[in-house]
């Protein structure tokens, strides 16, 4: 049971972190803090926070678990702000998409890897931002990834995984550079590639025409293009080395696609298509 | 009202035509063709199809409408088997994602673009196939794209336009040229890095693990990789020459979004995202 949780960003992500403990009946008070005074008036109207403040140094205050849900650009102001005024046994944790730049951060607000901090991602969520786009099922039978360093503390991280468990969701553990590998492939590159590709065709001159006769494939495959930019500008960068390698690699590949469909190659062609629905088939629509 | 239906390849497409027209009572018999006995069977149980026979040439026997709904791959042999077998007043359209090789196809088997054939093709799907796929609301607001050239005739045009208005599309006309590069971009491309993305990361070594930890965005985002691979090698085949061009046009974006990157430019992301997540959200929330 959390007797008081600070949620520093009351969106999607943290908002349906409240709405999931307040449904479990795991969560006593819940503090917002957050930039946007409209934002927050919604989340108290929708039930997911009981106060709310714009200071995250006020929003920590008596909290015994802190979960920072702020954009990683956002991140490391976020961390000194309340740096002098978390209680002694509160459990920090965040949920960010890269954790690489999260350490980063942490060392240089506190010069090490606080052993109360739990650097963490849940996996899910949707292209909708904001406190009303919060719900309290998100997070059911999806994966968190934890990513506790050698000096985090046992009984925090179990505070933790308790807490995302409460949420309905399953935990992993793994490294922070094997986490971020992994997202880099599964997440930021496809999200960098339906950014691209919907800005490339929007460039275009007869762009009006060519939305126009977007199918339904069109609309799921670029339905990740309408995520909230900042956010992934900030995700891009903080997953910078990672990324930048793996896209272009991609480019690289779609160049050599480019020239087997060029040479006409038409079992070439077929071969990447069928390992494509085949891995797809296999892998994905079993969790759908 | 059509009399009586040929269904030259009776799968998604082909079987919901046969529906949608059942539906509106716009159809008398339907008879249909294919290749697989097991799949025809299913569509005769299923209310698709009154008769079915392997024969193109025995398909069209008596037909007033006859509607071509092969890969783009079997056009031509099937174009060439039905030549001598076409009733006179008989109607010919098909439904094929690429335009230009269908018209280069009726060249080759007529020495022209006879006046009885409208080319067509739907702007809908799904990633299913076969006639299991099929349901009768597929092409409902949908738009379908005819090509019709200079020879054909109004009258010819006409009927078609009334068959699909009879499943519940709307039409509109355009040449076969503008048509290959509008679904280039809106179609060909998004299923070239679709396929191309799940096969790149099921090469990878890790790839059961990857997957693992693939969210919802990633199933939307390569939904389409599950569609049929022979049916998309043809597409992308007889869309060679403007996929290709496309293709490498994107491949070289991609490059310069990881050199954007890699120097960090922050500004210069967001402006990216931005811009794509105004266009969809513009263009094609609009419609979902």
């Amino acid at each position: 049971m959390i007797e008081r949780l600070a949620i520093i960003g009351v969106g999607l992500i943290g908002g349906s972190v409240s709405l999931a403990l307040r449904e479990s009946q795991s969560v006593g008070k819940v503090v917002g803090c957050g930039r946007s005074e409209e934002n927050l008036v919604r989340a108290k109207q929708l039930g997911i926070v009981d106060s709310y403040t714009h200071d995250p140094a006020e929003a920590v205050e008596g909290a015994d678990m802190v979960l920072l849900a702020v954009p990683l650009g956002a991140m490391q102001g976020t961390l000194s702000r309340i740096r002098d005024h978390l209680p002694p046994d509160a459990v920090v944790t965040d949920a960010g998409s890269v954790k690489g730049s999260v350490i980063n951060d942490l060392q240089v607000v506190y010069g090490e890897v606080p052993e109360w901090f739990v650097p963490g991602h849940p996996i899910a969520g949707t292209e909708r931002s904001g406190a009303d786009a919060a719900f309290a099922s998100l997070y059911r039978n999806r994966r968190v990834i934890l990513t506790p360093t050698g000096e985090t503390d046992t009984k925090a991280l179990s505070r933790v995984e308790q807490m995302w468990r409460q949420c309905g969701a399953e935990i992993t553990c793994m490294s922070v550079q094997h986490h971020d590998e992994i997202l880099a492939a599964t997440s930021h590159l496809p999200h960098m590639l339906a950014f691209s590709l919907v800005d490339s065709l929007a460039r275009l001159k007869e762009n009006d025409e060519i939305f126009r006769y977007a199918a339904g494939g069109f609309r799921d495959f670029t339905r990740i293009a309408s995520s909230n930019p900042v956010m992934w500008r900030d995700i891009c960068l903080a997953n910078q080395e990672k990324l930048s390698t793996m896209l272009t690699r991609f480019a690289d590949e779609l160049h050599e696609l480019a020239a087997t469909l060029e040479a006409g190659d038409s079992e070439g062609l077929l071969q990447i298509f069928e390992r494509a629905k085949q891995a797809r088939d296999r892998y994905i629509d079993g969790v759908e």
